[in-house]
């Protein structure tokens, strides 16, 4: 990109708030390292008194003013009728106007999402965005999606996953043709349910250009079997939250084995450095930012309780996805996989 | 039960065959506690050197000749025709005549479902057999299923796993109304796909008597939120297996720590003892045993790869099911939620 990039933000957003959201966006332009600027949309009042105690935020930081603030446990559909004019909103209308490549919020997930269906619209015949999670593994980084927004797939949909996985994982975590599996309880060609066996099939045909390397079981996430892994959205979510679940689980393990006694305690307080270090492999503030795909635009979700750090991390991911190629890929091969839909009708479950 | 304990094994399955299956039951046999006997099916010239050197095997293990070996990777199509006078086989026969009262192996897993759904019936219109995982959580242990064997589950099989979870959980590991949720991308009632919130209603029926406590998420099976977590065996498979991918990866990464340097190689000899107590606290074979619910038997898998601790709680487990009232259990309330369908017909997606 020629044009310096700017970035719009949702302010409010998060359990924190501009007390997380504005340091981090210093953090970020020098994560970013460019001439990046941020639109800072919300209540002036709140913003003005942090931003002035910021350094180099001069020029850098622009605010938007905006009325309102979407609660963090406001329904979707509410958030649609009355949220326009909001900090959350806005960042996400200044990307359809053009004025920003990316918007990124730490607000409510449900909402974030209505929004940006809203206002962005979604590409091609796609329903909601599917949303990814960026998995650390044996390799380094896997993209896992759906794991959220889409609770019913049929094999078509499960296609256009592995193409904006594709597109996704290449933008953020670089690499050439990024290898693709189908999340499914076994490897072999009849196993599944009907959906994953079509989509199978399906996502081989040549015209997509997919580096599909067949199913993958869920022991290969963590293995880093396969640098995108493609599934629905409650399989995915289920998978996910288990995994969140389990490291949370082992975390009081270690912490519990190393409190056990004086020569644990011990052992612990020798070995602090390497255990630092570790802990700091697996921060989820530094994998944090999960992108929302399949609309016409770039928009990050940061978890709600993400730090500075974290929240710089989202606003990373949103600057590399916006100096990318994703959207007009995304477009391009979509359009292939619905003519391919088209051209052999039997091929697919659209109706 | 007054009459004395009589427990058939496949004595040929599993990646070690009968040098594990073997020590393995005499192991059990101390863990059970009672005059339990063994009905060892296999080829007597295998099994009779070992059982030789076996201390207290004499009037214990009674080798029953079988023929033939499923083998691990035999289809279970191929099983049904061929496996009849395999040591998999008789095993399960041997439940059938009612010579023994429950039978474990260690072998195929697909093949010991197929031939024991041939040989002893599923109960009622169930399909196929529910797989069980023992989950180690913060609580306790939580059990968890399906786990793969049915792979698309309308609402009234997710109230089945419901009932036959909640009598496993009280037979297996003990407690009064075990606690059951249904495992689900959120946790209010318009989350999910239809089949959840259709049996998120069905299973709070009063003449179920289910202890539900509703929707759970991935991150509460860990949590030990509940004490049955239901679920499709797609979505359990998945969750399981990437639970097991993330235990590989959380324990390379802690070996990866312990071994970067001087430093940290004298903290984890200061800790060993600790850390060989959480290995221990979360060691596969100590939780190892998966039962087959829904059948007119009891039939328990052994991880193939099991060690003789491994294989002889297995055992341990198919003995607490023989001896405990599940199989009535199981049948009285599957009973009632047929009779649920039947009077009700709208309540149901049962054709």
């Amino acid at each position: 990109m020629t044009a310096p990039l700017v970035i719009s933000v949702d302010a409010m957003g998060g359990d924190h708030g501009p007390s997380v959201v504005l340091p981090a966006l210093i953090e970020a332009a020098g994560l970013i390292g460019s001439s990046v600027r941020f639109l800072a949309h919300g209540d002036p009042e709140a913003l003005e008194p942090i931003i002035r105690k910021l350094p180099r935020a001069q020029g850098r930081i622009e605010i938007r003013p905006a009325d309102g603030v979407i609660a963090m446990d406001a329904k979707p559909a509410h958030a649609m009728r009355r949220g326009k004019g909001s900090s959350m909103w806005n960042a996400v209308e200044s990307v359809r106007t053009g004025e920003a490549s990316a918007a990124v919020s730490a607000g409510n997930t449900g909402a974030l999402m209505a929004i940006s269906r809203l206002v962005l619209r979604m590409i091609g015949d796609l329903e909601r965005p599917a949303l990814v999670a960026n998995w650390p593994t044996l390799n380094g980084m896997t993209s896992v999606l759906d794991v959220g927004a889409n609770v019913v797939c049929d094999a078509p949909r499960l296609v256009d996953f592995a193409i904006m996985g594709s597109a996704y994982h290449r933008a953020a975590h670089g690499g050439g043709r990024p290898s693709v599996g189908l999340l499914n309880v076994g490897v072999e060609h009849d196993k599944g349910h009907e959906e994953v066996r079509e989509a199978d099939r399906l996502i081989r045909s040549p015209s997509l250009d997919i580096n599909y390397l067949g199913f993958v079981e869920g022991d290969d996430i963590a293995k880093g079997a396969v640098d995108v892994v493609v599934t629905d959205g409650f399989t995915g979510n289920v998978a996910l939250k288990t995994a969140e679940g389990l490291a949370r689980f082992f975390r009081a393990e270690l912490r519990k084995t190393f409190t056990a006694g004086p020569l644990a305690m011990a052992g612990a307080f020798v070995a602090s450095g390497a255990l630092r270090e570790m802990s700091e492999r697996l921060n989820p503030s530094t994998i944090n930012g999960g992108p929302f795909l399949g609309l016409n635009g770039v928009v990050v979700k940061s978890h709600g309780s993400a730090d500075v750090r974290g929240f710089a991390h989202a606003v990373r991911l949103a600057a590399d996805l916006a100096s990318s190629d994703i959207l007009t890929e995304v477009a391009d091969t979509l359009g292939r996989r619905a003519r391919l839909d088209a051209t052999s009708g039997t091929e697919s479950q659209i109706a």
